[in-house]
C-alpha cells in the first residue's frame, strides 16, 4: 500500500514518524516554500526537519536544527556584519547547506539532491520537494503605516509573526512545476494524509504549485487531513497567527472549512479533529474525531489508522 | 615612501609584519595560485594567512589559520562523504569563505572581496591579491609511473609534496590580467620587495600573470628581495621539495640565481641572505648578508632596513 502525505517541516517530521511505522510505502511531498539563501547558501527548513529528524539527528528539544549543534560559523559571521543575524544556522547543518549549494550549482534539482542526502540518513520515506523550482513564500506586512513584503523567514524568525500579516505570497509558485515524482506519488497513492502542518504556510504553498491541487483533486485516493488546532490552539508553531491573518477561525473548524470538501472543489474526503473538538461539521466530509497528541510514533501511528478506516482503509 | 611587497602565505605574512612598522605606505601583493574551490567556497589560503596574521587573529602556534578554531563543519562534510576531507575547514574561516564566495557570485572582483574582508581585518597594509582572475597551481606528479596533473593543495595538503614534483603549472595564468591596483602599485613604488615566500609556488605564480614581471623590470623602484632558505635549509613549508622538482639548488645562491639579476632579464637589484651564507654571489645583483630569522617584527624590521640600505634608500 502506498500512502502519500503533505507535510512541512517539525509537525511534518512527527507526523511522518507515525506513518512510517505502518507496513507501507511512505512518499512525503514536502513544502520548500520556507526556503530562504542566505550566505550564498540554498537552506530548505522543511525538507532539513524531516530529514533530520527521520534521520534521528535532530534536536527534540529545540524543535528545529541539529542535535549537539554548534554555532562557531554563525557567530563568525556576524562579527562580520554579514546579512541576517537573526538566522542562525548551525555548524552541522551549515555542512548540509554547502552539499545542497554545490550541488545545486552543478545543476542538479533539489529532488536530486535531496535524494543524495538523504542517502545518509535514510529517511524510511521518500522525500520529494513540493518543486524543483525555487518558490518562496514572502509576507505582505504594513510596518508602521507602510506596507511591504518580506520574507517569510523574516517574519517568522526576526519578528516571531509579530508583524501584522496582510497577506502571504507564493513567489514564483505560479511559474513552478511539480518536483519529478510529485504527481505520480499522488496518482498512484492508495491514500493521501495532509499533515497536522501549518494550512497557511506549510500546506498551501504545496497547493499552490499548479497541478497539485488538481492531481489531489482527480486522483483515486482518498484525501484525509489531520487538524494541527486542537481545542482552538496550535499544538506548535504560529499557524493561529497565519490563520487570523487571513481571516480563519483558529479551530479544527476553521481549518476543515478553508481546506473543504473534495467533492465541492476542495480538499478532503476525511478530516480527523481532536476529541475536545468533537461537533466539528464539514459539509461532503467524513469527520472523525480521536485524540490527536502525536506523544510518541505509535500514538501518531493510531491517529494515521483511525484516519484509513474513516474512509475504510486498512493498511 | 611607498613600499611594495610580492608574498605568499605564511613566511609572507611574517614578512609583512616587520614591514609595516616602517613608517610607509605597504601594498602586498599576494599569491592565489593556491586558491582552491572546495564544496563550492572559494577559498584563498595566502590572502586569508596575510589577513589573519597582520588582523592579529592568526593561529600561530599551528601556522594556519585562525585562533580558537573548531571544525564541526569539516568533520559534517566528512560524515557525507565529501570531496577533500584531507582538507580541513575551520567553522570561522568558512565564515571568511562564504562571505567570499558570496561577493564573487554577485559579480565583485577577488580585490573588491578582499578589501571589504580588510574592512574588519585592519591588516595595515594594503593588500592586493595578483590576479581577480582564476589562476591555479597546478603539480605534474608521477604517481606509479602514470603522469598526471593535481591541484597544488592536493600535492601539499593531502600528499604533503611527497609525491614527485615534475613541474608546476599555474593554470589559467597566461590569459589573466593583474588585480587593479597591481601594476600601478609597482611602478609607484620607491622599493619592492620579494618576501622570502617559496620561491616556486608562492612568488612565481605571481610573476606568471602577464604584465607583473614586465613592471618589475621596468619600474623605477629597485627590488631586493629576501632568502628564504638558510644554510641550506627551508625556514618553513616545502621549498626545498619544490625547488629540488625544478632542478634548483635549495640554497640562498640558488635563489638568487633563479631569480637573477634585473640587469640581466631578471629580477632582483639586491639580494638579502642570511649570514650564515656569507659568500652567495649572483652576478648584477648587490648581495648583503645580515641576520635573516623573523623572530620578531622588529627583527624583520631590520631585516627590511638593512635590504633598503643596499640600494641607498632610507625609510
Amino acid at each position: 500500500m502506498r500512502i502519500t502525505v503533505l507535510v512541512g517541516g517539525v509537525g511534518g517530521a512527527r507526523f511522518l514518524q507515525g506513518v512510517r511505522t505502518l507496513p507501507c510505502d511512505v512518499t512525503a511531498i514536502v513544502n520548500t516554500g520556507d526556503d530562504v539563501a542566505l550566505h550564498g547558501l540554498q537552506i530548505c527548513p522543511d525538507l532539513d526537519s524531516v530529514m533530520y529528524t527521520l534521520g534521528g539527528a535532530a534536536d527534540d528539544e529545540r524543535g528545529w536544527g541539529r542535535q549537539g549543534e554548534t554555532w562557531a560559523v554563525s557567530r563568525e559571521l556576524a562579527d562580520y556584519g554579514a546579512e541576517a543575524p537573526w538566522f542562525s544556522l548551525g555548524d552541522k547543518d551549515i555542512a548540509t547547506h554547502l552539499i545542497r549549494t554545490q550541488m545545486l550549482n552543478a545543476g542538479y534539482g533539489l529532488s536530486s539532491v535531496t535524494k543524495a542526502l538523504c542517502q545518509r540518513w535514510e529517511p524510511g520515506v521518500e522525500m520529494l520537494p513540493m518543486s524543483d523550482d525555487r518558490v518562496e513564500t514572502h509576507v505582505l506586512v504594513d510596518d508602521d503605516g507602510t506596507q511591504r513584503a518580506i520574507h517569510f523567514q523574516e517574519w517568522w524568525v526576526r519578528h516571531r509573526g509579530e508583524l501584522a500579516a496582510q497577506r502571504f505570497i507564493f513567489t514564483g509558485a505560479a511559474e513552478s512545476q511539480p518536483a519529478p515524482g510529485v504527481l505520480s506519488a499522488i496518482a498512484t497513492a492508495d491514500v493521501v494524509l495532509i499533515a497536522p502542518s501549518n494550512p497557511v504556510v506549510s500546506i498551501a504553498p504545496i497547493l499552490a504549485v499548479p497541478g497539485i491541487r488538481e492531481a489531489l483533486r482527480n486522483g483515486k485516493a482518498p484525501v484525509i487531513g489531520v487538524s494541527g488546532i486542537i481545542d482552538k490552539a496550535v499544538v506548535r508553531g504560529m499557524a493561529d497567527k497565519c490563520l487570523t491573518s487571513i481571516g480563519v477561525e483558529v479551530s479544527a473548524q476553521g481549518v476543515g472549512e478553508l481546506y473543504g470538501a473534495r467533492s465541492a472543489d476542495g480538499l478532503l474526503d476525511a478530516w480527523l479533529v481532536d476529541t475536545t473538538d468533537d461537533g466539528v461539521e464539514v459539509p461532503g466530509v467524513a469527520v472523525h474525531s480521536c485524540p490527536l497528541w502525536m506523544s510518541s510514533p505509535e500514538a501518531t501511528r493510531k491517529i494515521v489508522e483511525a484516519g484509513l478506516e474513516t474512509v475504510g482503509i486498512r493498511p
